[in-house]
């Protein structure tokens, strides 16, 4: 497994043009899915959803916010990235309600987990800032989604030049607790892409790790 | 290797007990230090730095600042995520030269590309928030930390439960570039650390995807 996992690494890069007709199979679909929904996150509240936009004129319509990039309409499939905005106490509260039900717990057993989220995150520090800190959670599972694809021999290419107001507007998403961040187009590396035989640019480990 | 994937993804825990005498060997630990050096970023810009600390000195006033969390002394590995607070035009520089020298071309040629990142991220619309760009790009590196590690049977608690104020005076990094935004302490669980028993708790595909 080391070997595979410095090989998916290394073979891993910025897809600029995907071959427009290669498609991912259900089964690899499945578990670039599982890659996220079961990602994990600050006290597990997953602060996303994740948006696979099937339909081409709705691809071509974010293509125009995405600086053009091919990628949006010509990769497998494109998945759209969205954040919680804000949270509130019913989230909360339906997260516990999760946990009760899954692990056959009662409620009121969760109480004090429920308070300490409810402090921290809907009325103490972190308030203010819920929608950084729900997208640096949805960042985890981009990282995990894109492991998991090159190890799966898929590419992917994440793509943050995007108009976030656009694709909200497209995607319905304007009345919702959910906002755009970010996206990332899953499928294969066409023959001609150039960028594929490029040396990976990394500084050197001894530049990116410290020991203390 | 689909099965693999889902199999690492389902063991996966937030490890709150680690086994203090369960250490990664080298070949692991340069595999998971690959997953971070390697993960993909904005423009390739890999703004962040990962201080591994294994000064057992160090480790405990960390904890101290860290809800007094076990997994800061007891892991084998305890790796702090730092983001670079901002970017001036010699980061993106040096960058620049990297590119150069590892595809042997001429820096002129690169002045495009560069001339788009200063404008975008050093003068333009992100400079007000780099802190928050770079934070998001480390993510990034830790969702693959998390899923390399759980392929290895390698098991990770990420920690937001920090004081990053202490932990960069503690690390020494008041007068860097960089500032702490989070950990992963890495190792093996303990035989006896009952959360590895629970259910996993996570929403279900329909709520966390929408398909268009």
């Amino acid at each position: 497994m080391n070997e595979q996992i410095l090989k998916a690494l290394d073979w891993r890069y910025a897809t600029k043009v995907f071959d427009a007709n290669k498609k991912i199979n259900e089964k690899d679909l499945n578990v670039l899915k599982e890659s996220l929904r079961l990602a994990p996150s600050s006290y597990g509240l997953q602060p996303w959803k994740f948006i696979i936009v099937e339909n081409p004129e709705v691809r071509t319509q974010l293509r125009e916010f995405s600086w053009n990039q091919t990628q949006v309409t010509d990769a497998s499939h494109y998945i759209v990235f969205t954040a919680l905005k804000t949270m509130d106490e019913s989230y909360v509260q339906k997260y516990i309600e999760d946990i009760a039900n899954t692990r056959n717990l009662p409620v009121e057993g969760l109480k004090g987990f429920k308070d300490m989220m409810v402090a921290n995150i809907v009325n103490g520090g972190q308030k203010q800032d819920i929608s950084a800190w729900a997208q640096r959670q949805s960042y985890i599972a981009m990282g995990e989604l894109v492991l998991a694809a090159a190890l799966l021999g898929i590419d992917t290419c994440c793509l943050e030049g995007l108009s976030p107001a656009d694709y909200d507007r497209i995607l319905g998403l304007d009345n919702s607790q959910y906002a755009t961040i970010a996206a990332v187009a899953v499928g294969y590396r066409a023959a001609d892409d150039k960028y594929q035989d490029l040396k990976k640019v990394r500084f050197s480990e001894d530049e990116v790790f410290q020991t203390i």
